[in-house]
């Protein structure tokens, strides 16, 4: 079985990685180290810099996930700094930015980033774009999933099996091991 | 006349830098360089990384500044992240997240990086504890300073010339000048 080391501390990221590569026959192994995220717009190069930070410093190859919900009405906020979002405001308060907000269209992305010890970074983005629902609906994923509606269903309604098929972190994973085989 | 090299892009601090400094004759010279800017939840390890990164980069001793606005009941929000907020939701939308919110408080914090190359970074920081606004008043100083209330008036209103004596800026400046004489 193939294995591949996955840099995160994050556990909702951790299971549905392992859930969409148990299926391709690759084995995830979580490594805890941890990487300097840089304050960038965009996910790409924070997912590079810091594939390449950890790989030089594990003397491994390694990958990492940054991912980020981009409301469109609120110019791509949370984007980079969704998760610090999550912690510190929440869902509810993501909610209420949105009350008075028709243009509901919301782009989920996650950037896969992947380095060789030595080596140059690459990454594979996938996205899904979706809607923000007027409230949390459903108790599956994690993170923003209760409030991003995919064809009238939250993530968090839809169930991670359902989910893990079309979500922007299984066509990230996908592209990246279209490129790996 | 003593000089500083000072490693920013925002205007803002530039003017209020040299505004603070030329009192204690020291000439502030702008670097537009940049340096990678961690995602951290305190101002200080962002600040030091990126001194330490200029400083090695441009072989010279530099200065930087890394500023955030804390507000109590949103769990630090912005708080790092203050900039790209300012930038993409603005002012409105964040009196919009404090619209239900009784406890106002707020703290103002910037934290000067300095290092000399192959050196270590010192930091020095300084806060302003205020208030939210509920709305937006004065036209002075740049960013949040329009929200931000200090002993009933906010710095928009206070003129930077007043700014300048008291602000979360001037504090760490102060303290920085006085570990280098």
């Amino acid at each position: 079985m193939r294995k591949i080391i996955f840099v995160t501390g994050n556990r909702g990221k951790l299971r549905e990685a392992k859930d969409i590569l148990a299926a391709k026959d690759i084995e995830v192994i979580q490594n805890n180290h941890g990487y300097p995220e840089l304050q960038e717009d965009e996910l790409e190069p924070i997912a590079a810099y810091g594939a390449k930070w950890a790989a030089d410093e594990l003397k491994m190859p390694v990958m990492v996930d940054d991912s980020g919900l981009f409301i469109h009405a609120l110019n791509g906020f949370p984007g980079p700094y969704s998760a610090f979002v999550e912690e510190n405001l929440g869902n509810q308060r993501v909610l209420k930015l949105m009350e008075d907000e028709t243009d509901r269209r919301a782009t989920f992305k996650s950037v896969i980033g992947y380095c060789e010890p030595g080596g140059e970074p690459v990454v594979f983005t996938g996205t899904v774009d979706g809607n923000i629902a007027y409230e949390e609906r459903g108790s599956g994923g994690f993170g923003y999933d209760p409030i991003f509606e995919y064809e009238g269903q939250t993530f968090g309604e839809l169930g991670d099996a359902v989910k893990n098929t079309l979500s922007h972190r299984r066509r990230a994973l996908d592209k990246f091991f279209d490129w790996l085989d």
